[in-house]
């Protein structure tokens, strides 16, 4: 049939609410369409990775169904033949239900289910059913939290830390790279006593490090489903054993260290593994915030700037300023840390809007998730490749900064004392002298307070560098 | 030429930091091309109101500059012509910088500077300059700011406001449809004395007009353009009276109310009007998320809740209990609040986050506040036309929860004071009688403490509404 | 009476729900007793603002009721003397209850109307009842949310606007003292085109005097009170003319321009004006995010930084580094901007959480909301008074940086175009060379391109900081 | 000497910037009252277990020191006698220094330095110096994060973590309590299929347990400190072998599980740890939302709710609406979830402001993150006492929902499909008849479906509690 005013082509498809018209080329059906309409609201459609889960889900609830005896065998493999097709993402077109929908996700579910019957159909050559075939022993209550916390254990594992431990190696190479270029330490943005450029970006590094750590201590909840409680927590509708058998069986098939709830009402209820692994990322946006701003003032000048390190030239930085060359990647860096930061604040808020059995601010908690991790892994890449590797020392001028910093009396305490030394601090920076002359000038060596031998050695901005 | 490996076809381009492969087909040029090179982050491009905003200033730019001697008229007609084009969306695909980019918005400056400078090259016949035409008197960093301060004006004051205009006729219309509808009031989830339905849409539709006014409140620092500026608020480069030419062209072809920024150099430094209109957008979804919340829990049930109003049957709710319908307009508008409320951190993170005579966060920016106005506008239509709307009051049960809340009460503190009627309320409550039973066997008429007709008067539930 | 165990002398009091044990010394009786005893959660008061506010309430109450025959004059009297006393703060102690309470505050109501009934029964010699008196025609539920809007309305106006103003009028000094100091503008922290000193601070005011627009842009909604609407909008209990005549009395008082809410139910049922004014204390957050960071830039050093501007020497730095001095005070406003952010967070997280005809997370917007107020003030003072007013230039310094930024280049533009400008530039620093001294080598002088007095004019750095 | 206005005493004390007037009683001297005079912002000090935490590692500091020669012996044991009165609160007073202060922290460091140099100078009767001895081998920048890091490590694992263990072993007695409670589920607010109350306590329980698992799964870089790093990670000024030797000693003392940094650039640079933790509570926060969320909502009415469970009456609800009684822990709980969100976005912002060698944003961290600790623990203290161990149920009413249901349905998918099943619930609803009255008048058992006996056993509400 067509549509008399526009021409497109439609078939009627029906569900328990009665009739609907669907495109004819769609693989989905009534209940899609029927959301399709319900909720123009943004354009953006699940995170690809999230669509890869469902329709796992799916291949392994068919797959243990069959093996149970819920759903026959040859119905079960068009199902999971036709789930890996959608999971590698051949069909990612016929999944159009906008991100803002029903919030328990229900709309995604049955798209996944339609697709799937009808992927399944064809290939059978009779009619598969969405929620008595594919659905089966399935609420979209368990399965579509589990497919975020799914998606969110495979970005995580696969994507976000492999790009951590990138970017970590490469700031630990500069790490050893620049061992020994001493330069100023600064606090308060003020001048202080001398560290080493390759102490810094070992400090980045163990930043970085420490939020693998992160990630990882998350994990045990994050990768636990709620997977088998279908609708409220109780596994209504399942048979005996599915939900130990259909977790096993995905966790073989992703090879992802996925668990049952160890309580299923927690598990229906709340989505606290969600939030608790947001703000996980939200602490790695902390740390990427602070090394990319290092980065920035390091480098920055380079005639009116500290001009310490020089980052890679990658492109024209104004269009108006000729020769300018701005750090870009660290600035895109900074930007996704702020996007993290603020979708961290969407799941927090939508983690705590549940009620009773389940929380219906699912889809809205999946994007932001799924959106973090994926930025914080393409950040993280980018800025080990185009920046950090490229990165070079202003070893002179760091130098010479560690020596003017009127902080290197510091080691003259033990001499002289605290008050004595902040006098000759003052002194140096007031007259234009280095410390070493206003000591000599003082009369603490004819003092005896030290030697000159133990003023050069104290006065040595490389030995500040260690205890 | 073509690639060898791939096979793709392309030319070269040069900017000045040398030559670069572009595809063949792309209007665009060299610094769009390193800058689709260098940030592979997201695949999420610049809003659709954000490029035809950008597009509005590089044609009344080209216009003003013809005007003023910078660049010849027929330069500037080509240029405008393009503009247009563009500014409808016919060049959409040209635009392919990623929003993580750098946080100046260069990148995205200088790509419509090139597909402009390309397409009138093509009209005319000879050259057109990217920066030297296109970009005359203009600089980034006030181009690229101005047009997310009028991307978001434009989507404020045609979007957003008349969908809130829209939502709140609607409200509207349910209030005087309910005028009469007595029930329940709730104050901490528990039995309050009576209010009416319709005062309590009247509330929402108050809530919704305040947001009204609260974007209203902010229009004038969000209006204020940093346009002629350049790049750091003195105007350098450009003729004089380019600033207020440039700035009338844009509010007449727009019919925004546009003004100059009235202090160049906050308008560069400072973002502060963008992170006061997303907080006002914040209002916006905290006052959705009470609407919202109010409409979910008086139609909950249909037994185990509520159930004081229904709302419109849209779709099946549930893939594994039949027969459910659920609230999924309020839910998604309940998302959309989330969002909005985390984008709104975000925004506040970059506006933040400026140093000196630019905040390199603007993309990010730009990005969040304008995603807000986009889903807030569709969500208040959606709740509208698809939830209100349809809303009917359950009359019965709604006045039954009136005349049976312990706090009809209240009235009679004026006769037998707070103490005795908190004795009456409990009474009623243990003893399962109503108020009325339980006043009358206690003796206050027969003491004198009140009539049985000022009795009857205050215990009417209807006229409880009203003071 | 005494306790047997801790020999504390106690007296009974009852209420509604039976006997308590109240403090012999306390004004205090059974409800807010209770309330001690039910909240020990964080050992915080409510703001002192608060206390006067709720008093404020109590005395305009008493003369409106007394003034409509609810209550005897002589009571009013009594207890319009009393909340005199409260308001002025000499009975601060007497008002124990945590913050984190009943969401409605009605324990803190009961407390003041507990307080004022003590004392008023302490002068009348006879006894004043805290719900028949001194509650009279009011509840909880408008009185405390009244109290809150009072509160932020006088904080607002009568402290952090005069605050800003104050530190607006330090920066614009500043700005009218530095105005021709030049200085290298700085965009994405790299070398950019001069701008003055003055006009950095200039813009810095700008952002100042914007703050107090966007709080005067406020305040019709947060000035605006549910005084009347008693329980739950309806203005039950209360007697005719009471909403109007009590708000006017109030604005006479306070001299604050109080307004009636528009709608009783917005006003009982959504805290929208709190959340709204939050936001705008947020941007004001932001703002002075920004100065203070760019003073903290400026006058970074006094060797390895970028050493601009000195601000006054307050306080010893270091408790290791002698003679270190750090800009503390930007210190202490960066971390009450913080503090705000945070705070606005959680108000609009409360904000968020109302239902039906109460918002039930009162007490914690209010501290929140007026702890900001509070903060963003003092530190407005704070700043202009211990480090603004004492800015003093570092003349030579920032010449020097003006003339050596490679962006100086950026006028040449109209002469040799933009990409013959970026060569110069570029040249200029692989050489180190001067913009001049690359132009004069390069030929463009010989070749037409402009004459040395153009060249002069063009790279003159003061010229360069106006259009 | 005392003041020619005031008349107040005082005595001249100075430090390296010169003289200054300290009242004649303080303990402190010269830099805590510049601090004093510096810093009138907030009118808050450091939170109690902060002091403790610093004086602790004074003392611990001392005794290295004097183990290593670098301080006399006498001299170290008057500062560790000192440290121990000050870490029991016998000094308290003697800290007025603002929270808003230098963002070192060194207000508070050189506050701790001077009171227990006056200290242990009357003890021994010989002058012992604030920073050559009291903070001998320290610096601000090491000690003042150790001390934070300290007191959350102490906080959360002897406060929090318990008053957690408590809240979940009430909310898991109830579980027990209650496991045969069937009631109705609820998903969307809307009727689901049943579950038991006792199911529903343990996930809560649940919830809260998994807070501790958070707790302990950010502990290893909680309790990991920057000492010994002293002013910039380097270790100047200190001995070798200090660092090791006073975290040692630090763990001894406290019982905590104290380690040094694994990187101390890391350690100084950044205050990612806390962070995280504070991500944690933050998680904790939006656990208990839901939780207090639930129990509001199961409480409700107690005509005009749900009603299924009753909270324990603790004090009169409203102050014009007699007998009210409201849930007013869980209120505060809700409030306290507040803070603590609120508190997490102060920490995250404050967090990622750090530049180089120290972030100069902790007391602001320390406040909030501290505060946010006691608020959570106080809060499930109260909860579980006031609240969860006096819940009772409404078994009946429970009951009433879980069997009116018409989700109850959905066991009969398996026997009739999920479209007939829908069917049947719609049927049931709108002639307001039970399940099982439409399943048999519509066939089911005739068409030879399903059997009468499977029927009952499909409707058993108790049955459909499990899988």
């Amino acid at each position: 049939m067509s549509d008399e005013k526009s021409g497109e082509k439609y078939r009627i498809e029906h569900d328990s609410m009665g009739e609907v018209r669907v495109p004819e080329h769609a693989k989905w059906r009534a209940q899609t369409q029927r959301a399709v309409e319900n909720f123009p609201v943004s354009g953006q459609r699940l995170e690809r990775a999230h669509i890869e889960a469902l329709a796992r889900i799916k291949a392994a609830a068919a797959t243990v169904n069959a093996s149970l005896g819920v759903v026959d065998a040859d119905v079960a493999e068009a199902i999971t033949d036709a789930a890996a097709q959608v999971a590698e993402g051949r069909w990612d077109e016929h999944f159009p239900v906008d991100v803002f929908q029903t919030g328990s996700g229900t709309s995604s579910n049955m798209n996944m289910n339609e697709v799937l019957a009808t992927l399944a159909s064809e290939r059978l050559g009779r009619d598969v059913h969405p929620n008595d075939h594919v659905n089966a022993s399935q609420s979209s209550n368990d399965v579509f939290p589990s497919s975020i916390h799914i998606a969110a254990t495979a970005a995580v594992t696969a994507d976000l830390i492999p790009a951590l431990d990138h970017l970590a190696a490469a700031l630990e190479r500069k790490a050893a790279q620049f061992a020994d270029v001493v330069k100023a330490g600064r606090t308060h943005l003020m001048d202080a006593t001398p560290v080493t450029l390759g102490q810094e970006f070992g400090g980045y590094a163990a930043q970085v490090r420490y939020g693998v750590e992160r990630l990882r201590a998350a994990l045990p909840r994050l990768a636990e489903l709620p997977l088998g409680g279908t609708a409220v927590g109780t596994g209504i509708n399942t048979p005996p054993g599915f939900s130990a058998a259909v977790i096993a069986e995905l966790a073989r098939a992703t090879g992802l260290p996925l668990t049952e709830a160890r309580n299923h009402f927690e598990a229906q209820g709340a989505r606290d593994g969600l939030v608790e692994t947001s703000g996980q990322l939200r602490t790695l946006a902390v740390s990427l915030t602070k090394i990319a701003n290092d980065l920035r003032w390091m480098s920055s000048g380079p005639r009116t700037g500290l001009a310490e390190i020089a980052l890679p030239d990658l492109q024209p930085g104004s269009s108006i300023m000729p020769g300018k060359v701005n750090p870009v990647i660290p600035e895109a860096v900074l930007m996704v840390a702020a996007q993290v930061t603020g979708n961290d604040a969407t799941v927090a808020w939508a983690g705590a809007a549940g009620n009773f059995e389940l929380n219906v601010m699912l889809p809205v908690i999946a994007k932001n998730l799924l959106e973090s991790v994926r930025l914080l892994a393409a950040a993280s890449r980018l800025l080990a490749d185009r920046t950090v590797d490229g990165i070079t020392a202003n070893v002179e001028r760091a130098r010479e900064y560690a020596e003017s910093s009127p902080s290197v009396v510091t080691p003259l305490n033990r001499y002289i004392g605290y008050e004595e030394a902040a006098k000759v601090a003052k002194k140096s920076l007031a007259e234009r002298k280095t410390i070493r002359e206003v000591v000599l000038e003082s009369g603490y060596v004819e003092r005896g307070l030290l030697t000159l031998e133990q003023l050069d050695e104290a006065l040595d901005v490389l030995r500040m560098t260690h205890p």
